[in-house]
């Protein structure tokens, strides 16, 4: 998505050689006409899926999901990030790595809002290793949804998990694929390349 | 606003005489079309203030500020709750007690984006204390930008924060006042009251 890649080379900031910031635009400052535009760009790439529900994660994940749910008239449900598993039978709840932090963290989605009957799209800022997609679902595994597959902003391609996930048979639609940042310099992925 | 009464009226759940749930459509499970709607409420209210900036917190607030944000064509900043104090200067950082959980906890906002020549709405999911509105009015006077007022989808009256927001000459738009809600019964304020 030109217009996303634009955004990104004008106003991300690269530290090291795998941190993108972009919080002027995507996930402290919100920039409102960008958000609807990628959330546009997920609804006409997933609008013969007959999708039900959207499924995201907090907290920068809701931007774009509630406006692709406003789009394709679907609720958007965000799983809740606690800190330990509670039991809860009405809870359906999964374990997600974060290589960031170096740890596990629960989330958790209230089983009322998903069940057998929903074809489900995940929704997310960031893909980088994969395991906040994998949770999300092994959720809609244990409702028993049908999962449709994953819409990202923006994919560090150089950080595996969009690859897993594809190899998986998972259908992943990023909108801007990073292959690399070294020196500061941000590469995309051509868009040919990109499925 | 009677679509979002109704909607109380039909999906909110009392547990106790002051915990309203309203998880299956507001702070979990997100009606996109009444959160539009919401937006569109919002919108029409605050138009004639000039806004350049809407400032919310996460979790909740993010969904109705986003759409709001659209609607006027203006950036959403949403604070974060951290843990402690950074000290950090280029941050804006205000501490809120918490009634629920009887605690103190801190809030920041990067000072890139909010400054003196910003115009800025508050927009939340729930005005109970005001104790979070009052943070986050601390955060604006921090960036000696000019507050407009608040847009709350739903006010507990009978907690007193939009009482004492109103006495200190704070303009707060709530969609729904809800006045009591003893015995399970939700009773709301009338609308010519609601000022």
């Amino acid at each position: 998505m030109q217009l996303l890649k634009k955004k990104i080379l004008e106003n991300g900031i690269v530290l090291g050689d795998d941190v993108l910031k972009v919080d002027s635009f995507l996930n402290h400052c919100i920039d409102t006409k960008l958000m609807y535009a990628i959330a546009q760009e997920f609804a006409e790439r997933f609008k013969n899926s007959k999708i039900t529900k959207i499924l995201t994660i907090e907290t920068s994940g809701i931007a774009p999901a509630v406006f692709t749910g406003y789009i394709l008239d679907v609720p958007v449900i965000f799983a809740k990030k606690s800190k330990s598993i509670t039991l809860d039978k009405s809870m359906f709840e999964a374990n997600i790595y974060s290589y960031t932090k170096m740890q596990y963290y629960t989330i958790n989605v209230s089983s009322k809002f998903i069940n057998r009957n929903d074809t489900v799209l995940i929704i997310d800022d960031f893909l980088a290793n994969g395991q906040a997609v994998l949770g999300l679902i092994d959720i809609i595994n244990q409702a028993k949804a049908k999962l449709v597959g994953a819409g990202v902003v923006i994919e560090k391609g150089f950080q595996g998990g969009g690859r897993m996930l594809r190899k998986e048979g998972i259908r992943v639609e990023s909108l801007a694929i990073i292959d690399s940042m070294s020196k500061g310099e941000i590469k995309f992925r051509n868009e040919e390349e990109e499925k």
